[in-house]
């Protein structure tokens, strides 16, 4: 545990950031922005059982100002610790609706959210990544974001979702592209299959096959594999998906 | 010249949407939505002066009311015309800027144009075509989509432009592949290059070979040929780039 | 009917090569390479009794020696004819097995043929066609290629066959970079999807709808129009597929 | 270091493949496949001297016979032993030449080392891997390929390393897409950019700035990450490149 970093995660629930929270709180304090406090707050009880740091915030990531005064707080709690690493795992705006029926408001909610939120981020996020990149880190300063079987395709009841997606990883690769020279690893994870979340199997969304849906926690893993690539050898995107997932 | 049909263009000024527009005025009446008179009335003098029959309407892309209010108009003075083929050619948003000094309206820019505009866009026009479907028309009813360089990478300084042009692909694929079983075509064209543009060369922006920046006439051809294909052999994307482009 | 240029079509039968040919007849003298006499001499005969000119060829586009007998042919016969378009759509090696079941053979076939083919016919054509750049061709010399959903993605049961097409596509691809800025126009068609052949129909494989095939005629009139796209504009890849093909 | 499995190299030199064997005779005895013994003694002196097993065997990846004889040696010596991982890692046929001065012994080269290799590689490796999937595995057995950017994109002076590159992706997704489903892991590294070797370095191809070539040690822990995914999460593609690359 190295107290001289921390690391952000915004979009922490139930899933993928909650893995993603643990994995990284081995290694740093983390702060974690959820929708609402009953999202984030068993992370936060669950880092510091385990003997780590942890701080929560209620910040919706599509909304600047929420945002805005989370950083503020963070800035405040822990002056002298420096960026390691930001993970943006926010989602919404799954809409699945034949496009006739999609609305103005499910476009706005998938942008909103996939891209606009990810914009906001990264303004917050990179000036203190690239303040970090000289401070002797233990692994390049990163940004790593969530993506989806729709960052790459658009199909089917999905022009919405896969509006804020390819948004999304435009955003992205504009980023890697431009400050992977400055030294912060910018990169993208395509989610390609069901994540097998306490609320998908609330849902009855079982599994077919044992390993059918993706592990929060082999998510995790790889995502800090991404963070702790050495910077002559950075990946920007890789896919994750079941061995049992058709693509 | 059939009179039982026409064709609308979105995004009509003096480079691609005027080549488009005389193009398929040649078979079409035509619409056109411009952002102000002054972008649309030489197109429909030229149409008019060449035999032709046109119709312009002042209407920002991104505004949806203002969109709406234009297809009333239409609906009004050619209640008996089925829409052949629309093309959504509104630009906008490109901001050209380090990341840092992006802003949220630079953002806003870009996916209002080129994301939010074409979803208005194909919901207005997507009901149209269908019910072109079986009205025996001369060619299978066609949504064209203008893209660019930024609708496949995203790059330095182009963080909000490319957002927009990737969401707007994201949308294009999604309705080609709803609405292409259903008889409608849906096509991105991917613009990779300068365009030779009256602005572009009051600007100074020259040819440093001849023919080094794309021909609106030549790119026109394309949106034509790309209309006419045979329902057996639908494009659903095509890039568009000078002889001389390095890609 | 301009009878200073040609076009030269490797790999005619009954379906694509066919249709190419007698499209590209309308304007240009023909060339045929053929496995077989009885593959060419039927399209021999219908361009003649269209008016038209054509030669035939005996060539294996996988041997070399023939292709190369070809062309020494072709320049006897027609010394003063400049190559305006040359077409490679031969096709073999689909051998649709399980992975631990195809055989070395199955690969060379393959790489042989979509491959090797290629790069012989290309090595042979484009000095003919850079010859054309300043001839005052009435289109801009032209190598097109056909590729195929397996251009873009392997997949069960189809790793040699896919071997052969990626590798085409790549060398498409490099030459297109490598002569495009010399004016030599490279592009890839790739057919997605089913074509509605005279073997297909024996041998059964009728259309589920109406134009769920590809009409070979529909793809000859995409292959006329890359063929005459302006060199400000060029298309180095298109899809080509049906209607209601799910993709 | 588990005794009860093993991993096999094919195409260990000073680079990449050395760097893979060391990383994975950290838990693994090693095979390894080189055109020489000058090429894998080291390696194998180097495994042993650090406490590993490791045995060697000059083989020509593109030499069937060779390679055969290669495992019927291996499944002597190590009779008991179960294949845990499969890395190929054979490199040829960078021509770097003018499209029109290629050979066609160049093209053979490239598609006999990269794409047939592989093929015949796979044909021996893939049976031993899928027996090895029930055999309760410390990880999900694994055949890795090492891909480079000429995997992606055909450019000038690429032609025939672009076709080999190119039917290797191809066979690679192929395999992924047939044994994933039955549990073996198949994954493409697409090294984009130089590598840090010794004889790169002799050769005086020094890094213009710390860290601008790839560390074969950071290629190799990311082949390592690959291997050790969960089946519920694995990586069929990622993208390998130094910080201060553009791309």
């Amino acid at each position: 545990m190295t107290s001289k970093f921390y690391a952000i995660i915004s979009g922490a629930g139930s899933g993928t950031g909650r893995a993603v929270a643990l994995r990284f709180a081995k290694s740093y304090p983390i702060v974690l922005l959820s929708r609402s406090q009953s999202s984030y707050q068993p992370i936060v009880d669950d880092i510091r059982a385990a003997g780590g740091q942890a701080l929560g915030f209620a910040a919706d990531a599509s909304d600047p100002a929420a945002v805005d005064a989370a950083f503020t707080s963070v800035a405040k709690e822990w002056p002298d610790r420096r960026l390691a690493a930001a993970i943006y795992n926010a989602n919404a705006g799954f809409a699945n609706k034949p496009f006739l029926e999609l609305t103005e408001a499910d476009l706005d909610t998938s942008l909103g959210t996939a891209a606009k939120g990810l914009f906001y981020f990264a303004q917050k996020t990179m000036p203190l990544l690239l303040s970090t990149v000289n401070a002797d880190p233990p692994n390049p300063p990163t940004l790593l974001v969530t993506g989806a079987t729709a960052s790459l395709r658009g199909s089917v009841r999905f022009a919405t979702f896969a509006a804020g997606k390819f948004a999304q990883r435009a955003i992205t690769q504009s980023l890697a592209r431009e400050f992977g020279p400055q030294g912060v690893h910018v990169a993208l994870a395509i989610i390609d299959g069901g994540i097998d979340t306490p609320w998908g199997r609330e849902l009855g969304l079982v599994e077919v096959t044992k390993d059918s849906k993706l592990k929060p926690e082999a998510i995790a893993e790889s995502y800090w594999h991404l963070h702790t690539q050495h910077r002559s050898a950075f990946t920007q995107e890789l896919d994750l998906r079941p061995f049992s997932e058709k693509f």
